[in-house]
């Protein structure tokens, strides 16, 4: 087994996210990182994203997945850069890591491109420990998972910008305790821009993306 | 911050696993390691195991959280021994080690134990790569996470030998495959046995309950 030291993966991510936030403002592109529990609905975001701003914005794809390419074979139908990455083959299972999205990015056609949707490894502790250069992060949490996990999972609440709570079409098939969760939101990051939404409905979509827009608008200027 | 090596941190893991497992051996006790998402059903199927057991055996469980006691104290009204194990304070932040579970099993009278149920952090990923000594890993998989995951996280199905598919009360709510994710699942791991249920409704869990205790059987004789 390979020996790797914990403080070098670490250094050596931050330094490649550095280099990768300067190359997105040099070439004013807007990079989210999309992260949350399996099966909480980032796929379905991603796609709802695509299909409202890819007339206005040219979006591209970094896909993150422990294994298999299902997600970017949902996503092919809109003929965008997708690229994924399968972390089983770099050994590294359980996040992205800022130099993989740097090749990734090195791929792309960035003087062309204005926004770049990353949807990490579906995982709700490692992702927030890796920064990837991003200018937002959005944590998908879904209803069905409970009130309690911004108050579990402190750290991919406090480290994000933007808070989807999504499936709220299910609510009223769970006791789910809306109040209580957004009282755990605001203890747990009180600057947490929070939108509730339906992926599968489309309901409160507006809103998060009349924010998206104003983010990106404020970077590159469009 | 402190350097540590990886290699070091698996093979001391599984050593103490090994340790772990001769001392429930020797003590005829039967530990369970349940492992899922976050939000997918754990703490209340840990609920339904202790009512519907409890007075044919000795239960102790143990809590892994990053943060908080909330799930401890779900189970406070069973008056059976609980270790809470907040891993932020261990430095190590999405799994368990087998060292924490051997300083719980330390704290409890394994001469008068028979289950030790332990509910790990809620990470479909990184747990799988850590062994804990126990007899059975019981992966839980919310319908509401979709079909696909027993695909995209092999090594939980992999290396599991339950698997309980929560929240069926949830399908009618659903666009959900069951066909499908069963397919996924003889792909992962065809001896993986797998009981569909409802923590919160009790559908399935005769079925679940009745195979959990012919595989304690097996090991303590009663």
């Amino acid at each position: 087994m390979e020996i790797q030291v914990l403080k070098d993966i670490f250094e050596s991510n931050e330094q490649m996210a550095d280099a990768n936030k300067k190359l997105l403002q040099d070439k004013k592109v807007y990079m989210i990182d999309m992260m949350s529990s399996p099966g909480s609905g980032k796929t379905t975001i991603t796609e709802r994203i695509i299909d409202t701003l890819k007339d206005e914005y040219n979006i591209a794809v970094i896909e993150g997945d422990i294994e298999t390419t299902k997600d970017a074979e949902k996503l092919a139908k809109f003929d965008i850069p997708i690229m994924q990455i399968e972390t089983s083959r770099f050994g590294g299972d359980c996040h992205l890591e800022s130099s993989w999205i740097n090749k990734c990015l090195d791929s792309f056609d960035l003087d062309v491109i204005d926004l770049v949707i990353v949807e990490n490894v579906g995982n709700l502790v490692c992702p927030a420990e890796f920064e990837l250069g991003d200018d937002e992060r959005v944590v998908v949490l879904s209803v069905t998972e409970g009130e309690d996990k911004p108050a579990k999972y402190p750290l991919m609440f406090n480290s994000s910008q933007t808070l989807l709570v999504n499936k709220t079409d299910l609510l009223p098939h769970l006791d789910f305790d809306m109040d209580e969760m957004m009282g755990n939101v605001q203890r747990a990051n009180p600057k947490l821009t929070t939108y509730h939404v339906s992926a599968k409905t489309g309901e409160g979509f507006d809103e998060f993306i009349a924010g998206l827009k104003e983010n990106i608008r404020k970077k590159i200027g469009k």
